[in-house]
């Protein structure tokens, strides 16, 4: 093959470069790099899921099918499908997170997106000269009289926990090394060789995402999670909430328990970077607003009962210490605004990140958890509009008899074949239980092959169905097969769990939809956030009536963007500013007081129509 | 008598009316009034502690002895010696601190002295809309939604615990009340009854003074005192620093228990005064700079040693709850800024209430304690000089044999006379021991009467004088004839422990004059100030040498302005803007390391020569 034939073709945010044959498609070249793309049609153009963004560099024209697939604003963008796109030149090619499957997505995590680091808190170095008889300054006003002089900082101001470090830390650093300022807040004096670090935290119901971050480069050191350890408390909000209200000290153990747990994933995440918590300077904690009410020990009896208000829908700054969190000694907390009832500052950072309020579609933005909030764009207007759908732990593998994280040995993908079940196991490791998007195949499956009725009780007559100890039950891997010793099944409980979560979330979306007065065809565009949106199969999502009936290509799973919308608002002014803005746009529609409510959560908890392959 | 012959004589702040004839003196119209003025001389103009100011009224002229112990500038003013002044028609007449004996300068403590209230915390009648289906706004926005809208306050803030306390009171109170907000910051919202209250400290290193302000009119609600519980770790201020930097938890311990009294001591107020804590907004605390940084924990040990720098002597606001003050959720501790070396906020407050900073004459400021601070004002200059003498506790009863504080039964005065002690004690009760005036009288009296030499060593062939356990001592009154039930004696010890203060003191202000440039006869005023200078016999502190020989008249008693100076601070934003000027202005001068010092301060524990009555 001639070097004229020669093209490479970049991915990123992985970060991957490939010289492959000029002609090949993008879906072929990006194989040859490694890369696996979701694409459950096997290339055939007809499930829209290899949906990549062409940065620069010369491709095919789209073919018909991938016109009506992608639609002509996005193709005007650079979305392509991968799998009917040639490579004519070299390219640089960007992947969403929703086209990249399980193992890659996690390099995402430490992808920043397109955002420029611009972050509240400063390093300046300084050197200061040394008390003596002559010049008897106190420690603070030698420190704020060198960042005025040598940095030109005009308001200065500290707290008593910086005071109180500076007399070690400017005497062990013998007068030199750098001030961490955070808006003329004094945060630390802290050695020349550190960089401020944040911490970023996703705080979840079930789950506790964080990350710990360069301030000024936005690189992220490491990440982690840990489950809520509130779930012992009550698994789902409102369970939850009735454990603070009931006891007098319920607040403050749920208060102390998380906060000793995100103190603890600091720790583990400074550890693992050889950096010190004193170079923490600022974190930025989202969670929907139950998370935030009983992280701040907020009172919740308001929250918990008709028509739920908050203590605080506000956007918070308030010092490190007081959550118990050990970082820098002026180091503070920000917690962007939320929008109302359970609809929190996650959501607001979802929509930053997700970048959905600037989207010239009509658009829905779904953020998938124990909680899950969905909310709505339309083009031209100034106001947004979100709803909040108790949807339950299910899809996080809670309440479900053989659920489990998305670990080593999880089942995230079930096809029932001929043969009985085709399981993917995470690490393709033998199957322990199942994630969440391996719930929800496994239940559309069901449903697909008849196992399951429309009204979701199974059919004793169908193979693999049985009678387990609960009642009827599907073998999904028996337990000579299983890496767990026992069969893993799916039980009937565990469908109507699924249900019920389905139910919510269907009548939030008809409810938000019919509110605004928009028909559901006229959706341009699905946003599919979260950690479990992101791994699911949408066909299947559409197919089971989690999601409504779109092309696929509608829909764009763009990761745990709740998460990343948190980094963002670490590191960026801007990013800050447009939280704000985000939260004051949008309105907040209480579901379970319409009168519809009822008989959607009741429709949405059936099967639709079966369609043909 | 005809009623062309009487007129009315108001005495101020005492706010006592008495009607008299024309013609008498000031000093016969208050005692007729009830009221003791100080006058050592028995009314015969010459001793001028009997300082009055006439505010309105028709007075004599002032005789040659009078025009000579007040001065022209102060004359004009409307100072007159109430003793030589005749009532020519009716009066107001306002008595200075100094001017009053100890039970009536009590009523003084109540007295806001020339300032008007200009608060940081203002209360704000609401009346608010409850949350209903179609108004879901989070308590916080529609508390401040509200303030916007009805009293346009732009600006809002509000901490985590103030937010906390919303949902509980503003059900409480039905949604009527109002909010008490600090510079736009939410700091309650309370019953319509209540009013915003202050809680002003003056910590001392052995005393403790507080009082209960209402913040809107200035009106003391009560005062009170406690020992600093810190004195049994440390007496005076450089031991007590020794113990927090020796034992690694030795800061937190003082910090603990001086915090705990404060809160012991606002809890008392608040009670007596039928108060809730929750009203009480904003503090303001004074105190020298080891009082504030042990208060505050912060680190002293480069404080404790040479060359003696503070980690902070900038003004602060802090969360009164990081003091462990139980106020009103988002009430704040005001600490005014401090000067430099140990010279602290307790001196800038004590400058600002005796308006040093103003006056038009070469001006001594002292504020005696067991730390004394002295500072110097020359008048059309903008700087001012203070230095800090480490006194010890003599003056406050400690270290002394008999000493104690001034309750009931404390000897204040002492006279030696032919048939021995002329003793009188508060509340005319049996002597039990003395307080600082009586101790100093006595020394004095001991002094003039040739029971000590001029260095102050007692001379065995005095009458009165005897050989005790621990040498020679002086028997003020014999166990038959005292309250406690055993003899109240002056012992060597004693003598020696005033020496050290006074010397001290004399070496602080002769370097502090010589510094400037200013010889001692130039020194047109002196302000003596403290709880303990507001007591003492000027004329005895002159005759033993605590105090250099200047006229009697060129002192001013001013009682306890450090506290005053808090109060002032706490109700009025000028008076704050003002300490802040005060501190900026007014240079600190490290004594210990001037080449004089020790010579002047062993010259300083000799008594001066004695002068004939």
């Amino acid at each position: 093959m001639s070097e004229l034939n020669r093209c490479q073709v970049e991915f990123q945010p992985v970060g991957k470069r490939v010289p492959v044959s000029k002609g090949v498609t993008i879906l072929e070249a990006a194989r040859q790099a490694g890369i696996e793309l979701a694409s459950s049609c096997g290339g055939e153009g007809s499930c829209g899921q290899c949906l990549v963004v062409v940065l620069s560099g010369e491709v095919s024209s789209p073919i018909a099918d991938e016109k009506y697939m992608v639609g002509a604003h996005d193709l005007e963008r650079g979305y392509r499908l991968a799998c009917t796109t040639q490579v004519l030149g070299s390219l640089k090619v960007h992947l969403p997170p929703g086209t990249l499957i399980s193992g890659q997505r996690l390099q995402l995590e430490s992808s920043l997106g397109g955002i420029d680091p611009d972050p509240f808190v400063r390093a300046y170095p300084l050197h200061l000269p040394p008390p003596h008889l002559e010049d008897l300054r106190a420690d603070l006003t030698r420190l704020e009289d060198a960042l005025r002089s040598q940095h030109a900082i005009a308001e200065l101001k500290a707290g008593r926990a910086a005071i109180a470090s500076l007399p070690g830390s400017l005497r062990q650093n013998n007068w030199r090394g750098q001030a961490f300022v955070r808006q003329g807040e004094i945060v630390a004096f802290r050695p020349s060789s550190d960089t401020p670090l944040g911490f970023a935290v996703d705080l979840g119901t079930t789950k506790i995402a964080a990350a710990l971050i360069e301030l000024e480069s936005g690189s992220c050191l490491g990440s982690g999670g840990r489950p809520n350890p509130q779930t012992s408390y009550g698994e789902d909000v409102i369970s939850r909430l009735g454990f603070a209200v009931r006891s007098p000290e319920g607040g403050q153990v749920l208060a102390g328990k998380v906060r000793e747990t995100l103190d603890e994933l600091l720790g583990d995440l400074v550890r693992q970077a050889g950096a010190a918590r004193e170079a923490v300077a600022e974190a930025c904690i989202v969670g929907n607003s139950a998370m935030i009410h009983l992280l701040l020990q907020l009172p919740v009896r308001q929250l918990a009962i008709a028509p739920y208000v908050a203590a605080s829908n506000s956007a918070q700054d308030l010092p490190a210490a007081e959550l118990g969190l050990r970082m820098a000694p002026g180091a503070s907390v920000h917690i962007p605004p939320a929008i109302g009832g359970f609809v929190g500052s996650d959501h607001v950072a979802m929509i930053l990140a997700s970048e959905m309020d600037r989207r010239e579609t009509i658009c829905l933005g779904i953020d998938i958890g124990t909680n899950t909030e969905i909310s709505l764009r339309l083009p031209g207007e100034e106001r947004m509009t979100a709803v909040s759908c108790a949807s339950g732990p299910a899809f996080e593998g809670a309440h479900i008899r053989d659920g489990m994280r998305a670990a080593s040995g999880a089942i995230e993908r079930v096809r029932l074949g001929q043969n009985g079940p085709q399981l993917t196991t995470i690490e393709n490791q033998p199957a322990v239980g199942l994630c969440g998007s391996g719930i929800l195949d496994a239940v559309a499956e069901l449903y697909r092959t008849g196992c399951l009725n429309a009204g979701g009780r199974f059919q004793s007559d169908r193979a693999g169905v049985r009678s387990g100890e609960l009642g009827l039950e599907y073998v999904l891997a028996p337990s000579g097969s299983s890496g767990s010793g026992r069969d893993i099944v799916i039980t009937q409980h565990d469908v109507n769990e699924i249900l019920l979560a389905k139910g919510a979330i269907h009548a939030g979306l008809v409810i938000l939809l019919e509110s605004q007065g928009v028909p559901l065809e006229a959706v341009e565009e699905v946003i599919v956030a979260g950690a479990f949106g992101t791994f699911i199969s949408i066909p299947n999502s559409v197919a089971m009536g989690l999601f409504p009936r779109l092309p696929n290509a509608r829909y764009r799973q763009v990761g745990n963007a709740a998460a990343l919308g948190a980094r963002w608002v670490l590191i960026s002014r801007a990013a800050r500013q447009t939280a704000l803005e985000i939260a004051h746009r949008t309105d907040y529609l209480e579901l379970t007081t319409y009168p519809k409510f009822n008989r959607q959560f009741a429709l949405g908890m059936r099967f639709p129509e079966r369609r043909q392959p």
